[in-house]
């Protein structure tokens, strides 16, 4: 019999958890004096004694460690009770949001999507902005752990290269999730202080640049302003672009850095295939604007290099609007959302090492064609990769691909048009933030789509998210046979 | 060292053989009394002459048998010879074409792809039309050819598969290619005739039906009027439905049947997942059609059939402007582009077989992600699959999607807008026909597109004509090592 009572534990302590985080823009919207501070009140007691209850109600049927079946449900159920939870101020507050639009905002700020059904930021009541940020901040850590810990023992999507990596380097002093939880969460933290403090020292005012930082190192990407980052434009663009790219790198490197091991970080083939794509791209993209635009370089530099990190790494701001930057470039930022940045990160998308792994696997298939008796071996880092994980690599693209196809059919059907539905899909499975064209590009706002459309996005947000197989199991017959 | 000999002398008569062909168009030209039958007569010359002096000057070092090597320089060299002399009367003759335009018409007819740069069909003599119908023809045997002999044998894209099932059928007496040929003539000529008598019953002209059975039974999908298949509305679409389903069944089928065995046919997985495909689709476009317009049911679901199979078969025929259908059917249209018919046909895109063999393997996955200590192995028409075939199946699938990517990216460059260059890169990877869009939509037509594009979108032929691999191998160093 499936015991599901170890599962609601975790997942009623996260949501009191979450409720417990309400203090913050509880005591922000006290301080400015407007009485909204109420709606925080009332949702976080209401997320606090939920999940309390449901955590005590289960507490009796924890044992140590949970089996593969509890352990998909948790992964999932997490990200299912939260944005419920999480969309409470948002349906109660000044955002007066319908319960589709609340879950959807809620959802898209816990998967780090950014893509956001509220227009008139600049007027909100201060709580609810620093909550959209503080859902993204949480998310952010969260997928950290879960692709760090889950999903590489869950083997799901060629994640298990990185099994042995990360518990070689924890050693067998950290063997458990709450620990490097901990390594991470000091890192994480570290890297939102920097953040704040950089935003500051470019001129941003101490709540902007709070919010701003949690919505950066999560690669989250929502905004304070309906013009997103534009408000920001100069050196902070530098910044952020800095800190987007810290937050893709895999952050086992970063542990390991802790640990005094500087070499890995350094030698580590994802990074540098990331790094180098995301320089040739700013190459291209400068060049560009520089022959449409009459620029400055350093606009066009800073231009492109902002808006190709905002989209590589999944963060989503935008600074301009690239609808305007003509058809290659349009046409491009839909394929670079595509590729995302590195596993064990807050990155979402493909990721750069499964194309790494396509990329080895499709030269060895060309040498094997040509040389039907020779013996070729795809490598990653340096070392062989078993045909366990390139075939779990590809099956997760392929899986990748049509899950693509049948969330914009499903966004068609809604009645939205090819642009519109396909790069909404992608922008929703990549927990990127926006889309291509007028509805939902980078000057647009998802407020205007119809429901249905709302739901299905939130589904691909979910999906993408949990790196697809970790649902997509769940719809098997044979996952919930005992 | 690389001997070329034995590769120019099956080109150089490949070649002849296409010029030869040249005297039909001559001979309905000459009927006509315009004059324009020179045009048939210099080409020919050019093309007879050109092709067998290759042929004569390359006969000295022809042996048994071609290398690895020589068979991949064939294959491709086939293809990028017949198209630059089938341009020959396109340049010359009424049409006037400019190199580029005819280079392009030639190659969509000979990959069987029917993107059409030609407007004012209705005007032509009829020996251009017959001209390009007869392209279609060849390049549809052609293909077929390809597929059963050489694909398999060269282990392109998981077609190895069919390997021992071609040759189990034939057993030891037909080992050979040409003899493979001879058999797959006499169905494909059958077929041919069949549709040629058809098209007659319901009305067509003489010349009318045969350029139009040349079109269908190749799942090319010319047409002799700029208004495409809307001149035959009616019985004719059930006739033509019938046939490009029949083109796009695997061959070898037909030649079992030939030799007296039905039951591989009924049998076939592939051909009753195909089927299942074509009316599941057929039901949803017939409903959602009666929905839209006030259709009598009868057009609604002979508009569905004929329009889902002139584009899963890849024929590319519109009998209606399927971009009025609105957005969930343009979209569909789209996905259903990148389905295909089976392995071992006229047939082109993705195919069948190769997502049976995706969704096994995944299916696979899904199993060893919730237990993995178990064993499961993926299965393909009842029999177990090798980890050879579906890794080839899956890096087909990837490099076919970031190809896709590529080609949408490079049309993009050129400043098409994101629909027609991911529609274009789609329709002419695929083999279809007809993009999305006002431009290349099945209501558009290819001429105004720019010379790059032009060039792209005719690479985009070759490639996806020829399963990707089989063209991508020679971009290897290691290709060209002895
Ligand atoms: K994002
Ligand atoms: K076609």
């Amino acid at each position: 019999m499936l015991d599901l009572r170890p599962v609601g534990y975790v997942i009623g302590l996260l949501v009191a958890m979450l409720g417990a985080t309400m203090v913050l823009p509880l005591l922000v919207d006290l301080a400015q004096g407007q009485g909204h501070w109420r709606i925080f009140l009332q949702s976080g007691v209401i997320t606090v004694l939920s999940g309390g209850l449901v955590a005590l109600s289960c507490s009796n049927g924890v044992k140590e460690g949970l089996t593969i079946q509890q352990t998909f449900l948790l992964t999932t159920g997490v990200w299912l009770a939260l944005p419920l939870f999480g969309a409470l101020p948002l349906m109660m507050g000044a955002t007066e949001l319908r319960f589709v639009d609340a879950f959807f905002e809620a959802m898209s700020g816990l998967t780090t999507t950014g893509s956001t059904v509220i227009t008139g930021l600049d007027e909100l009541p201060r709580g609810i902005l620093l909550w959209r940020g503080i859902l993204q901040w949480l998310g952010g850590i969260g997928i950290v752990v879960v692709a760090m810990v889950f999903l590489p023992e869950l083997r799901v999507g060629g994640m298990q290269i990185f099994r042995a990596e990360a518990f070689d380097t924890m050693g067998k002093i950290l063997p458990r999730a709450t620990q490097i939880a901990a390594q991470i969460s000091v890192i994480y933290v570290f890297f939102t202080f920097a953040c704040v403090l950089s935003y500051l020292a470019v001129g941003m005012s101490f709540f902007d640049a709070s919010v701003h930082a949690f919505t950066t190192v999560s690669t989250g990407g929502f905004a304070n302003y309906d013009a997103s980052f534009a408000t920001f434009t100069g050196p902070a663009e530098y910044i952020a672009s800095f800190f987007m790219i810290l937050a893709v790198l895999p952050f086992v490197l970063y542990v390991q850095l802790l640990n005094g091991r500087y070499k890995p970080l350094l030698r580590d083939s994802q990074v540098r295939v990331f790094l180098s794509v995301v320089a040739v791209l700013v190459g291209i993209v400068a060049v560009a604007l520089t022959r449409m635009f009459p620029h400055h370089w350093e606009q066009a530099l800073r231009e492109a290099l902002f808006n190709i990190t905002s989209i590589i790494t999944g963060t989503g701001y935008a600074s301009v609007d690239y609808m305007l930057w003509g058809p290659f470039l349009i046409s491009l930022f839909f394929f670079i959302g595509l590729i995302g940045g590195c596993a064990g990160s807050t990155t979402c998308s493909i990721k750069i090492f499964r194309y790494q792994l396509l990329f080895s696997s499709i030269r060895v298939q060309l040498q094997r064609i040509r040389s039907p008796h020779g013996i070729f071996t795809p490598r990653y880092n340096g070392k062989q990769v078993g045909p366990d994980v390139l075939n779990s690599v590809m099956v997760f693209f392929v899986f990748f691909i049509v899950s693509l196809g049948l969330f914009a059919v499903a966004l068609a059907l809604t009645g939205l048009d090819f642009t519109t539905s396909l790069s909404g899909a992608a922008t929703a499975m990549g927990n990127i933030g926006p889309g291509l064209g007028e509805i939902i590009g980078p000057a647009g706002n998802f407020s205007s789509l119809n429901d249905p459309a709302k739901w299905i996005l939130s589904l691909a947000m979910l999906v993408g998210r949990l790196e697809l197989m970790a649902v997509y199991v769940m719809l098997t017959a044979q996952f919930w046979r005992a």
